[in-house]
């Protein structure tokens, strides 16, 4: 990208070598397999961005979280109750909080990718304080009203190659629709997530079947109309363009049931019936169905575990979900993905990419079980751990047993469109560095390490997600 | 402090970044608010120590541990059992011993502090070995006579601003007020620690009951009794300068019970009749009401967990707590701490401090709860972590998440007194290098840095403290 | 070792401290003090290697996992079903394809090694790849018929001082007699492995019983018998050389049971009525005997736990042990080891050497164990941690709290004689790494730091086994 500033490089100009493989990769595409931003910002032309708070606040729960840790409340940051939706906030009010608060993200990712995006999209290079909020808030203001600053003028600005939303299994996928239907190139493919349809003790999970039902045009009476309409849906996805599925669960509990035992669970689930131990069993057998499927129409399967959602009750229950405090729990692979690698570990049509938040698992049971199976590649480090010394961390602890070849390079994972090149940008200035520690040690040849670079910066996610 | 010889400096100063931020928070006084030492030392003026053995060697479990490890007897380093406590050692041998086996601390944080005290009390600068061992023993017992080494006088060239003991709860602080009584200006106060009074299936715990009951002056047949008890006692240690309680606990589980279950409980215990499970229903209530009294009465809460307490049987019957070696077990926080976090985690009222032995707790629950949770602080890194490379890793793993504002600082977390510079020098030293690390990858600007240094160096620990 | 060509020196020759540091350890004798090369090896003057994929590619199950985990079959590696053990692969197609695809090893150890056993014994410095491997298979095939690589003529050339095989508890040790019987003076030792006779509820066990009877002699009818058995087998170990017995466990639970009740367990076993539970008694028991009988005959008991075996249960029951893919698990050594620390730990008759494939367990647990008890030491980092960044994290983690006296060194652990010089040249260079950075702190002088350079590069494997 032409113009960036970039805020993360002094270390990367004292290293000669670090500094070259960064540079050699520095301008590729960006290939963006995993975000949450929404579609529809591509899908009218004219859409755009409305203000600073509800760019780079109120939307991040990075942000919100860490003021929150300092005992802001959400309504100063534009988050009300569920029942009080009307209400939205003061954006220049919350914009002049945040940036009296921007020391709090001293030392933090979010710190950088702010810093950076306000740089590269915004020019601007100061860092947001109480003095100058107000100026800031008014250059990017009328900045977003430039047409410069329509999301698909940036998408293209940052040089996206495909950028993969992810989107509720029961989604008519109607932005993606119009996205194609506009003439527009830009290359955004929706992700199948059915989360809320697997999670049979949820509430609301017996509501959700009546909506899978007029959605993929099944009647379902049985669990075997279920996995049709499953089915029927993945294939919708995958005609609009989907490479991928992803789930995500708190353990990534696997089991093989019998055709009889799943029809016992699921009409006890239909009649609100399931023990907790019932639904544990369920939600295993649906990640191990999950993976049959991608068997046969070749969507690779995202695993991501050991996230505790909605920890604080009475936030999560007057706030609603991504604001209760998502906080990571211990995650044992092991002894939890034999049953599904038993029966498909071994076959490449399966592509199964897993995420961690419990480090531990890298070099204990993530890089062996990559090293061995044909359908595991590990994804890149996730959320907490999306960070220079996660990144560092990560790598020291995968490559020597899984090798480049069982990664998938990087994952942005973010709702902050804005922030996507400050995110690939800062993982291959950490892949530049870590190569540059292996070449320095002799572990590999430059002609190596350039190679790899290439790899991790773009090679393995184009490969890794079948694109 | 003038004069200080550092024995771990030549990085630093080939390192001009950090050499620089060092500098710039060398010099500031000393925020100690979780210490183990004994406050009688300053209660009496005339106070002084005895020999090197009884300073160094016999009450510092790091020491005694790693001589152990190695077969040298409890017997020979002064620790006789303990129906034998007339028995002490001879000073002279024990050190002749210790100075024999020092190398075994080469690469060890315990072996920095004592060359360190050396260097700086003592102005000694060798390495401490068979050959040396009588002339330094010689040395420092002829220092010790001279009242500039009187633990006063040290709290003074320490430069130390406040010192917090660790105090149960049972305590009558009578230490603490003759240090008032006596005139001195030197800042040392107490803390609450509840540990034995909580500890429900503890031997003794009934008879403790009544020494609660005696110097609370409440006669405790009824849960509601024993909480008032406990209550009052915080009103005294706060009205005698306590800022902070520490509690002690081998799991963080913390739940919620009626008044009802609590009383039953309760009754039981006074019986001895508790089952394992109820000692720890009990046991995760009391931190629950701890937590609920540090709402009213503005204590700061501590929480070290993860110790598994005197290991071996014999060992601890033999010669008693302390000695019979505590390691380190797994701990699960998110499920654990929900509970209390629920009805107290929003609630600023609460500073909760969460301590920790195992690492890996970290960045995956620890760091987490702390960016969330305004409730809650993170404590340095504990014991076995209070190392170089322990802080190193503790940065590494806990600021991307948590930022700076959600630490504590350091704490020293020592009974050897004389150790305290040496160990916040080692803290300070690592803060800096690890500052400049940021600095150099861009990750922060130098004057950014300059203000961090003096928050982890100062600032963090007396503001996480209230002090 | 004359003439060696290092693959893996550049950053020592930029570390003037590391370069002075390996450079006076680089020429010490080997200790191999844990291997599993084959002693048949040796038996003969005249045994030589077949062919360079029978040499590097066939048995080396770090080598296969990596192949296979991109899609490669068993069968193109030689490899095939148990049931058809005449088959056996043509070698110079199978290292092609090795060579084709050793860029998946780009990163890993065993890239090094391999790298590094090419140039050291072959003078071999290309990557092999696609084009040149017919000329490496051809140059390697001719040096291999020079007398000058027989295996007991690169011991020597080697400089290995000793090397003990692993062999199992019923193995008539004939191989090592023979050795001994040549004339031939290399010091070649065997290790008792009981595992499969204590495995009370593997398949087989029963029949190993009448085998284990045989070959010791002892009828055995009753749980004593079993132990008398066991204990003449290890004298007959230790007659022919053996200093150490190792056992292989998923989970290092230990116990301590009556006579009665520890006979009705093998009562029970020997008619295959064990429970799982029970099974696990008896496992825990017989780590408790093994460590018991070591304290009379004084052998050193390893302890290698973690690894969840045989972890694709097809692959496992075509292809055989070894090929199933063996993957870590969490390991919890605090409270497992109690009941035998409590009866055993403080015996220096005891030597006891924990291995673990389960990282966070390093500072969390084992080395507070091993800096505690003395009859503890750790093992090196192990299998997928023996690596650079796995022995700088085990530095790291363990030093601080071990210190450097409860090491034992490092152990090749490696069934690959080739690699041997390799493995150890890697461990000394992130030895001496690790070293300069202690010295660079000022944690430690330069004269320790060359001291403690010998004791890991020999001294402590060598004192660690009571060689």
């Amino acid at each position: 990208m032409k113009g960036i500033i970039k805020v993360f490089d002094p270390s990367l100009k004292k290293n000669k070598t670090a500094a070259e493989l960064f540079e050699s990769a520095a301008d590729l595409p960006l290939i963006c397999p995993h975000t949450h931003v929404d579609p529809r910002l591509f899908a009218n032309p004219e859409a755009g961005f409305s203000n600073p708070a509800f760019l780079f606040v109120t939307p991040d729960h990075y942000v919100v979280r860490m003021l929150i840790s300092q005992g802001i409340r959400f309504e100063q940051l534009g988050i009300f109750p569920v029942n009080e939706k009307e209400c939205t906030g003061d954006p220049r009010e919350i914009w002049q909080l945040f940036c009296e608060h921007f020391s709090l993200f001293d030392g933090t990712p979010s710190g950088l990718w702010i810093r950076n995006a306000l740089s590269m999209v915004f020019d601007i290079s100061d860092k947001p304080n109480g003095e100058n909020a107000d100026d800031l808030y008014d250059r990017i203001i009328s900045a977003l009203q430039e047409p410069d600053f329509s999301p698909r003028h940036l998408f293209e600005r940052f040089n996206i190659e495909v950028l993969c939303t992810t989107d509720s299994a029961r989604d008519s996928l109607e932005a993606h629709d119009r996205i194609k239907a506009s003439g527009w190139t830009g290359q955004i493919r929706p992700t199948f997530r059915p989360d809320a349809l697997i999670q049979i003790g949820r509430p609301g999970w017996i509501d959700d079947m009546d909506k899978l039902s007029q959605v993929s045009g099944v009647s379902i009476a049985h669990f075997s109309d279920y996995l049709e309409a499953l089915s029927l849906r993945r294939e919708v996805f995958k005609a609009k363009g989907a490479v991928a599925i992803d789930l995500g669960v708190e353990t990534p509990y696997t089991c093989q049931l019998s055709a009889e035992e799943a029809e016992v669970l699921f009409q006890k689930g239909l009649r609100g019936k399931l023990s907790h131990d019932e639904a544990r069993q369920f939600g295993g057998l649906m990640i191990y169905e999950m993976a049959r499927m991608s068997l046969e129409d070749g969507l690779v399967m995202q695993l991501h575990a050991g996230s505790y959602r909605n920890h604080h009750s009475y936030i999560y229950e007057t706030y609603g979900p991504d604001h209760g405090f998502d906080i990571p729990v211990q995650v044992e692979w092991t002894r939890n993905l034999k049953p599904l690698l038993d029966s498909f570990g071994m076959d490449q049509r399966l592509r199964l990419i897993l995420f961690t938040l419990d480090e531990s698992g890298y070099s204990r049971e993530l890089a062996p079980l990559a090293g061995s199976y044909p359908a595991i590649r590990l994804g890149p480090p996730w959320w907490f751990h999306d960070s220079p010394e996660g990144m560092l961390r990560y790598f020291d602890a995968v490559v020597e047993t899984a090798g480049f070849n069982n990664l998938v390079g990087f994952n942005d994972d973010t709702r902050a469109f804005l922030s996507i090149p400050a995110r690939h940008d800062l993982w291959r200035q950490m892949s530049a560095l870590w190569l540059a520690k292996l070449v320095r040690r002799g572990q590999i040849s430059m002609n190596t390490a350039r190679m790899r670079m290439v790899d991790l910066a773009y090679n393995l996610a184009k490969q890794g997600y079948r694109l």
